[in-house]
């Protein structure tokens, strides 16, 4: 097979527009050093996918764009340098931000931030999971320094606890023994993060503040932000207890009164799970770890699924419906596609 | 002996002004509960003591206000649940920001905040170090996350490294194996950096990134910035490496354009020594285990002293001449006061 079936773009448009994604055909790439040639099997729709595919000149572009980040797949070539993977593994990944996607039945990715997909999920259960998952483990574990046990008296704050991030978020700081308040406004929302085993759920479009306090809660230890950091700064600010640590995920679009932490000696970090391979870091492997991990918890029966949406085919007309489903701005748990048409 | 001699304020004046301090008198205070009562012999003066002394509302305040953070004395007397000191123990510490300071002969304060004054050094040389000392070393092994040991790659950057803060830093990070890169611009501010300890000097009044770039590095590990958040801001977001950790101790004026660390997912957190003790937090008791470290340091003969001038007598018209030093904006090292007048 030299051509392979791919969903692309190549003029940055409305989802409403039928042109927006486009059933295409490219060459099939060739595995060298670190890379695998993956089969891809199923892929996910996260914000960053909308995000990229509306953002960017109005022109058309010289050739075709490939996104898509999540995937779940089957290894099918290996390049010279690759130890950690054999032919025939099935794998997910959340892939490279500056690389050709995943939608596309095959793709590159390099194997230092691959891991293999847990035997007990279906494809649409898993690749669901790797994106979100990389940055909730990434954003509890190392952003904010949290370790897998002693945790009893600590509380995080997740805001925006029912998306993607949150669902993941929410199990794997009750897995290490958190306290957790998530925010949800709607009642399938609400639901929602207690199924995924919130502690609290307060309403993020009223007052976080006497909301926290109604908890009798003043401070919180740890505060995620997945949505709106400049819309929730000043509760961020006077939730976070003294010597407590922040981290966001969403970008923000005004400055920041920093001083707002000064006397607590808060820190805030940034997660961004593209970070260790847009930069070559040196801890790009450790997404190979995190994935596994991930997937030794959901063989464990520790982690429930997360999608909520399923589109039984990959191509351009389901793509369309799957970018939709993000664009509400309020969807539960995540969105998947998988197959491809004979 | 009932009255106490002391140095206060009932106006928030320019330093200029004779009225700016006062030598009063006031009644010895009582020791109770985890407060010392310490007969004070040597003081130091720091940013912050300026800033508090000229901030505030022009009325005339209904009775003095005694400042002063950096102590170094003796324990008098001791409330009924100190555990930690005896009287006789010769002490240093930085106090509380909520009380009332240490210009005045006798001063209350709460064990857990305070440790043994290292018996090798002079009134002079120790009370030049626990507000620094402790702002320092909070900075670099508790907010930047420093270990003691196997800093061999890695490099912190420390803009404005001849100051107070600066010249503990430059010296503990040494300590721990880091490669420094301390920031000065005059003569003899680029001395003291070197003799300090500082592996590379460069000037704050050119661009740091091109001057780091010409040191064959990058990016660098840590940033400790210690004057002026808003003009440095650019190059900060620009040398600090991915995934790195960036501490300030200076309150800026502006808002900080936080997006600049998106990618990077970088680190930013607030140094401010009074936090522990002005939310009396559980880790509170933590600066008694770093004084003591410092004072271990010190007769170890790890750390030089880091006074540069000092005033024999602890009175109103010394203290004007000390704040003067201070609001130059240049000190090298620490101005300090020993001795009370008979």
């Amino acid at each position: 097979m030299k051509y392979i079936k791919a969903v692309g773009f190549d003029q940055h448009l409305p989802i409403e527009n039928p042109e927006s994604f486009q059933d295409i055909k490219i060459d099939t790439p060739e595995a060298h050093g670190h890379d695998l040639l993956v089969r891809v099997d199923g892929v996910s729709v996260n914000p960053v996918d909308t995000f990229v595919r509306k953002s960017g000149r109005k022109n058309r572009l010289s050739k075709p764009k490939i996104i898509g980040w999540d995937s779940v797949g089957v290894v099918i070539d290996a390049g010279e340098d690759v130890t950690l993977f054999n032919k025939g593994d099935r794998v997910w990944y959340a892939g490279d931000f500056t690389r050709s996607g995943s939608n596309a039945q095959n793709q590159l990715v390099d194997e230092r931030i691959v891991g293999f997909a847990p035997k007990n999920l279906t494809d649409e259960q898993a690749v669901a999971v790797p994106l979100v998952g990389l940055t909730a483990y990434e954003s509890l574990f190392e952003k904010l320094g949290i370790d897998w046990t002693g945790n009893e008296n600590k509380t995080l704050l997740i805001i925006n606890g029912a998306g993607g991030v949150g669902s993941i978020a929410i199990q794997l700081a009750k897995l290490a023994g958190l306290t957790v308040i998530a925010t949800a406004s709607r009642d399938n929302s609400i639901s929602w993060a207690k199924k995924m085993g919130a502690d609290y759920v307060i309403n993020h479009h009223q007052d976080l503040v006497s909301q926290v306090k109604h908890l009798n809660t003043k401070y919180v230890d740890y505060i995620l932000n997945l949505n709106n950091l400049d819309a929730h700064w000043n509760e961020i600010s006077e939730l976070i207890k003294p010597d407590g640590q922040i981290v966001a995920t969403t970008e923000n679009h005004r400055l920041i009164d920093l001083q707002k932490l000064t006397k607590k000696r808060a820190t805030f970090a940034w997660e961004w799970m593209y970070s260790k391979s847009y930069f070559k870091t040196e801890t790009m492997i450790s997404q190979n770890k995190i994935l596994n991990h991930l997937s030794q918890l959901y063989v464990d029966n520790d982690l429930l699924p997360i999608h909520t949406i399923s589109y039984p085919v990959i191509n351009a007309s389901n793509m369309r419906k799957a970018h939709a489903d993000v664009e509400t701005g309020s969807m539960i748990g995540k969105v998947v596609l998988t197959s491809w048409e004979k």
